[in-house]
């Protein structure tokens, strides 16, 4: 075997059969020649030879066929397949619909079912499918945590044949759009709509088209003032405007196909339109009219709160602000602008409600924002597979009509009949040999593409699919994978904050526990813990941001009898001896979650260590480094959660374990 | 007036008087062109020239005579003044002598007092008197709040006019040595003993010769290794013992009057001997013996502890580990071997006990090492006059003999008869136009220097002396600013942690609060509160630190009864209602001093403030600017602290006042 650079991640295509029976293509309506038709078949090369030993072939005779047949009546960027002991047909009424329908057959081939049974018709669940990179272009990684960059180093781009391989990974979970430089825009990535990287930007837009995936760049609000030299970058300024149109202009003529801007204004000490007296509709609205003539469109981020606020202040609630801030101008907002929103009001906890902005918003193009970086949820050292989180959020009922209130119904287009719409996550990749630093982290890269195809996929299908990609190992090995996968979002949730709470990470780094290390702090961020309870009153005696939300879910937050429990300390302030639902007191159930997530971390690194005769030993030995990380950073998080809430409430627990 | 590229602190020479008549110097058996004698009648030209408007001349005539006369009766590095209407007689056995008596000719010349009152006999109470520059040489400076390094940038060493300046004040107040370099010796610092930078270092050697200071350099235990290309750094090696004395002999061959070596070693990630197995003791010894055929000596830290504790661990205890480490090896160091130990056990808090490492060694030399780098006392930001602590440190009786037995006393060499002793502290200048960031934090530097020189100066008597020679203004402003200096220390002390306990700061940085910022640190510093008290066992009872002392030490610190009570957390874990000698409970203490301390804080600014016209408008300004930043880091500590023992006592305020 060749040294890699990188792994292949679920494209491995390892050896599932000795049927190697060579392939014949044959295309209606569509040409080979077609770039990502042309990359759909080298791919379907590569996974026959993978699989079987198998080629593809010219010749007729005794070979396979995959005929691929150019159908209106296909969605966009669907396909359907459908298998015969002579082969495979797959229709599409695009390319994206190919190389979608191309990667579907590969996967029932991985997953060992007989061409005869092959039978899938796909469209995808949502129009924007989108990666958001926060790549630095000095190589680091805003929370990345799988190495640097593999677009940008000293403030340079590079496209390589990693790049490629890159572009395939995304295309095989039907990514179409990725954001490749981070929301923050400093120093060069200023220039990137600039001379300085037309080129390079182009040479990556290029492999990326090969593949169905439009780029779009984060752009700096400021870019008028530092690229411009305007004394301005107010979004109804006349020379502002004017400057943002030639600008739009020169990038689309130099970047052909290109998607349009990302945009974080206002937000972290970011410009923005505030500072002229504007709104957010105004700063979107501007850009918007300066890329509508080239197709291309604004994402505006609707990440916006007060960063410098005071603890002492029990009135102003984080919570509430993107609502606060977003919902006026509901309506106004230009046909071509689609905010994009964090899936909970605060920031990628590992248990928040979800943002009331979704669904709040009824007349405005909504992206829902999710993270599989793990910047909250165990920085790729800790397993935690997030794809259970995502479907609560989509699966979520928002109340904002009588049917298709759901999440999922929102940002797919199906509420409101809009064609901007979709989904985003901010990416867990790097540099890495494995992209992701711990490799099971990729079940999350695998899985928000997947779940962004399609919104119907479970947790448990998605998990299934990529460990028999992944790995070749047997049926109960996959089981128990599967099934370490699907409990560790809860196990990592039970050792860290409880019930909702959220926040009690290491400041800035925001790995390992830290139970005060946001509370004294300028972030919104507080737990309000003291002698007799714990939580913040968002109910309407306290913040009211209970109230942002539809009935009947505004009364159910209201009340702490009625309140979903994991929710319970985010909505309201609760005595240590409130009876849980189980019985258990609360600071009884602070115990026990924290020493039960504990033991499951153990438990989860003995599951992993039972794989190792059938994993391969360098991904093994990866994995079983990260998992002792796991299960220290969970014996810390236990003390400190239960010292801290012992020494404050001098409860003892129950059951007598040991606190320190 | 011409644009300054820096301060120059309390050397500006103010005019006192319009008697601008010339001196005329005189030299018996001292020649004017003896280096520092040279730097001396140059110092003095500088200071008649601002006091009067005078100059030196040759003539006779109506002149003014100072004469520099050579006697031997006079102690090393002293000197005698004494003046009548003629002029000054000066008396010293050496040419620091010469320059101390000059510096002192000026400040009494400076605080108007007439020539014929000037009559001085003055002998230095420590041998060494150092300065520790923590400067990297990127240009950063560890823990350094008034600028980058004025030595280095770019990992290159510079020296020029302001290096001369800087000889000057060092010189003025009676510094006779100076390391340049940070303790932790890094990258390019490892190389400043070879031919990269002899002839820079070199260069500023001879400045600081014509000023009679000794330069020092810290350097990199692993030396060996990185420059040598050894294997190892066991200090047993033969190898490693031949580099060093080759390595030395190189060193005292480029660089002629070279002081020594500094070394931390086996402390906070620094390579050292325990690596090998070896003692603290063999490693400073094989250096000694390298450095002692060229009169060098090796100043060894004792700031060696572990600092990957586990905060579960209620045993071991950071406090002991100096003397833990250090005192089975007494009399075992060689004797141009000097132990630098800290004035505390900890690491400058603001409140500690004296290190029983101190007296607590008899038959080892020992330089007792401060901070006026303000780490822990507020970053030049907050006022901090730090003189009455050391006074403290100097006349802590550590009852390790019957008589001389202050840590003065050790220090000075009167305890053991020894020659080489001392202070050093750990500096507090940068590149800042004003030198120390904020311009009254200068008063600790020029204090330090006063102090180490004479240690029976009282901290009044110093700080008078500073503002007479910083500032020109009237005998009733004069008063307020010694007063806020005064009192700065207790204020900084109130609102900040409480009793002795230290540590509740924000971490890394070091400045502002955060109660349990390392309560669950790796770095030994709890202060173990829970709902019913606060405080750390270091009784006989607990980690057994308070048994370190001598008796009748050891005994009080043992007895919460007996501790004194500004110590009382540091040795005793003590409940929230245990009364004090003042009648308040621990807890109410807690807040009288948070809110009394703010309080303090607000009263120094508005000094200040009342001070606006009899100050330099530019001093004026950014020392103002400064007491604001106090005055809300004082409102955060008051708040954080009272809500954080509020939340967690639930004793409520007697007074009612807010808490959050």
């Amino acid at each position: 075997m060749k040294a890699q650079k990188w792994s292949q991640m679920w494209l491995g295509y390892h050896r599932v059969s000795k049927d190697n029976k060579n392939w014949k293509v044959i295309c209606n309506d569509f040409s080979k020649e077609d770039r990502v038709v042309n990359s759909a078949i080298a791919e379907f090369a590569k996974g026959i030879k993978g699989y079987f030993g198998a080629g593809i072939t010219e010749d007729d005779g005794d070979v396979y066929v995959l005929e691929i047949i150019k159908d209106t009546s296909i969605a966009n960027e669907g396909y359907s397949i459908k298998g015969e002991k002579s082969g495979v047909t797959l229709r599409a009424s695009d390319e994206n619909g190919v190389i979608y329908g191309v990667f579907a057959i590969l996967r029932k081939l991985g997953a060992r079912i007989r061409l005869e049974d092959i039978c899938e018709k796909a469209a995808p669940s949502n129009p924007l499918r989108m990666m958001n990179h926060w790549d630095n272009m000095d190589g680091s990684i805003e929370r990345g945590y799988s190495g640097e960059s593999f677009f940008f180093e000293n403030d340079d781009m590079y496209v390589d044949e990693r790049t490629v391989d890159y572009a395939r990974f995304m295309a095989s979970v039907g990514i179409n759009g990725i954001v490749i430089n981070n929301v923050n825009v400093k120093g060069a990535a200023t220039y990137l709509i600039t001379d300085r990287f037309f080129d390079k930007v182009k040479e990556l837009q290029d492999i990326f088209a090969d593949y169905g995936i439009k780029l779009y760049l984060s752009i700096n609000f400021a870019a008028p003032i530092e690229l411009g030299g305007l004394e301005v970058c107010d979004p109804l300024d006349e020379g502002v405007i004017a400057w943002w149109q030639a600008k739009s202009k020169e990038v689309f003529e130099k970047l052909p196909g290109f998607g349009g801007y990302l945009v974080k204004a206002d937000s972290e000490g970011r410009p923005g339109p505030f500072t002229y007296g504007r709104t957010q509709a105004d700063g979107a609205n501007m850009l918007a009219d300066a890329v509508a003539p080239y197709g291309g469109i604004i994402i505006w981020r609707c990440f916006v709160y007060n960063c410098t606020q005071d603890w002492r202040d029990y009135k102003t609630d984080r919570a509430r602000a993107g609502y606060d801030y977003f919902k006026d101008f509901d309506g106004e907002y230009h046909d071509n602008v689609i905010l994009q929103i964090k899936n909970g009001p605060m920031d990628f906890q590992i248990r928040e409600p979800i943002s009331p902005l979704l669904g709040g918003l009824t007349k405005t193009n909504q992206l829902l924002e999710v993270q599989i970086a793990q910047e909250y949820t165990g920085h790729q050292i800790d397993l935690c597979y997030l794809i259970p989180m995502f479907k609560e959020v989509l699966d979520f009922r928002t109340y904002c009509s009588e049917e298709n209130d759901t999440v999922a119904d929102i940002v797919s287009g199906r509420t409101m009949g809009n064609k901007l719409a979709g989904m985003a996550a901010v990416i867990n990749t790097g540099n890495d040999f494995n992209w992701t630093g711990n490799d099971l982290a990729a079940a999350n890269l695998y899985g928000f593409g997947r779940l962004a195809y399609n919104t119907e996929l479970s947790s448990e299908e998605i998990a299934r699919e990529w460990v028999a990609l992944t790995f070749d190992m047997d049926k109960a090995s996959e089981d128990k994978l599967t099934d370490m996968l699907l409990k560790s979002r809860e196990i990592y949730e039970k050792y860290t904050s409880p019930l909702g709470i959220g926040w009690m990470v290491t400041p800035h780094v925001h790995y390992g526990p830290s139970v005060d290390g946001y509370e004294y702090s300028r972030w919104g961020t507080y737990h309000r813990a003291d002698h007799k309870g714990i939580g913040v009153d968002r109910s309407d005696k306290g913040t009211g941001y209970a109230q942002q939300y539809y009935e009947p879910n505004a009364s159910a937050y209201n009340d702490p009898e009625k309140c979903p429990e994991e929710l319970l300390l985010f909505f309201h302030h609760i005595p240590y001896t409130w009876k849980l639902k189980s019985g258990q007191t609360l600071i009884q159930y602070i115990y026990d979650s924290h020493f039960e997530g504990e033991a499951e971390a153990e438990q989860l690194a003995a599951d992993w260590n039972s794989l190792k005769d059938v994993v391969d030993s360098e991904v093994f030995a990866r994995v079983a480094e990260r998992f002792e990380l796991q299960v220290a950073n969970a014996k810390e998080w236990r003390d400190q959660v239960n010292s801290y809430f012992f020494r404050k409430s001098d409860i003892a627990d129950e059951k007598g374990r040991k606190i320190y």
